[in-house]
């Protein structure tokens, strides 16, 4: 019962969640049950349109989200996640209330560039509200990278038409709008994207042929930094107590 | 934020949550975040194994779903499922102290068979403790079919094996004990087969070929039957509130 426990702000979509929680498992070295992570994950999809608050001044999904992160604090998790890139406009604000870590979802998706070129020209495959947060942009720019963004190359609407598609569990279909953002990225020289919205890989698991570019998932590398920090956390109490 | 919430006790294992989730959210007639149903998952992987606890008569399970299902409680969830056939072994146990309802998985996964011949036979794949705990049976007995035990058929070690294989990620090997354990039920006249372990599914859709029988997945009827309940509890609050 003591292994540290990870806290899930879920829901955002519900299928975000379900792909975050499949790879985090997946990426978990264990071979039976009780070497995996504990979890709290608490859906929240009554939570109103991240982008849609946002791009009209609307704070009301701060409300919804501090909810969830206090409920997982009382739970006394290690280590909190959220789920939903474009929430991460609250990161710093959840944060000031939360005595357990908030992984900020930015920092572990530039890990996973960690490959390329510096200089390179990088697409944020996102919503509109996770671009007017900016926190891609900064992160890219302070790694020497050039951020791209999809309404300058014409293909926001691909995008956000991608992630309601997603959304509404038709895949197929999302599939084809991630395929026209992606190729609109490669005209404007992009070596990579990366895949800032949690909606955007389950459309990229359905596409077909190669993109041509790095894809980063930003779903996926949060799942690795959680993995890398619980295991590490394990490890060092494990120490402790032999200690 | 009045949406009921379903509370679920996972982890056990978590690759079976993960699953369980995936067909809650496929099957919600939702069409965007704010029309799915609000949930609290807790894993808890570090329960001590369901099936030696049981055959050697130790009851150091119950303790950490009691914990599960008093904070799921506390969290006043509508509805509980527990993501775990062997773990019904205590659910009445669970329920003497649960003032949500759980469900019962095998409740669920019966309802499964309806469109079944009356006394047909049908082959219970599952652990060794939850052929002990005997719920299966009953509820087959019941229904007016044949129970078939893999032990009878000499394919219980498969059904075993097949289990353990998923909770290690071993996907493929799975599958193909998977095979197996159900070759020996259609030797033994079975139309139908449950799928009573919510690991056992995972290795299905990783089966290739026709099988030539029915194979009801208890954890997908659990998912519909979660569904069902919460979407009328949401119809009734809706209706109650009007009035």
């Amino acid at each position: 019962m003591n292994s540290p426990r990870l806290g899930v702000v879920g829901g955002l979509g519900p299928l975000a969640t379900v792909d975050f929680l499949d790879k985090l498992v997946r990426l978990t070295p264990a071979t039976r049950d009780q070497d995996h992570i504990p979890w709290v994950v608490v859906g929240i999809p009554q939570t109103p349109d991240r982008t849609q608050c946002i791009l009209r001044n609307d704070d009301a999904p701060f409300a919804h989200l501090l909810g969830a992160v206090e409920m997982l604090n009382r739970q006394q998790v290690a280590t909190i996640a959220i789920i939903c890139n474009t929430a991460h406009y609250w990161h710093a604000r959840l944060q000031a209330h939360s005595q357990a870590p908030i992984l900020h979802i930015a920092d572990a998706a530039v890990r996973g560039l960690r490959g390329l070129a510096g200089g390179s020209r990088v697409g944020i495959l996102s919503t509109r509200g996770t671009l007017l947060a900016g926190f891609y942009q900064q992160r890219l720019i302070d790694a020497g990278h050039g951020p791209v963004l999809p309404a300058d190359t014409g293909a926001q609407e691909d995008v956000d038409l991608c992630i309601r598609l997603v959304k509404a569990n038709d895949v197929a279909a999302a599939a084809s709008c991630f395929g026209k953002a992606v190729r609109s990225c490669l005209d404007a020289g992009c070596s990579a994207v990366i895949m800032a919205c949690t909606e955007i890989p389950i459309a990229q698991q359905a596409a077909s042929g190669p993109l041509g570019l790095t894809a980063v998932d930003a779903n996926l590398e949060l799942a690795r930094l959680c993995v890398e920090r619980l295991y590490d956390e394990r490890s060092l109490k494990d120490a402790g107590t032999a200690g």
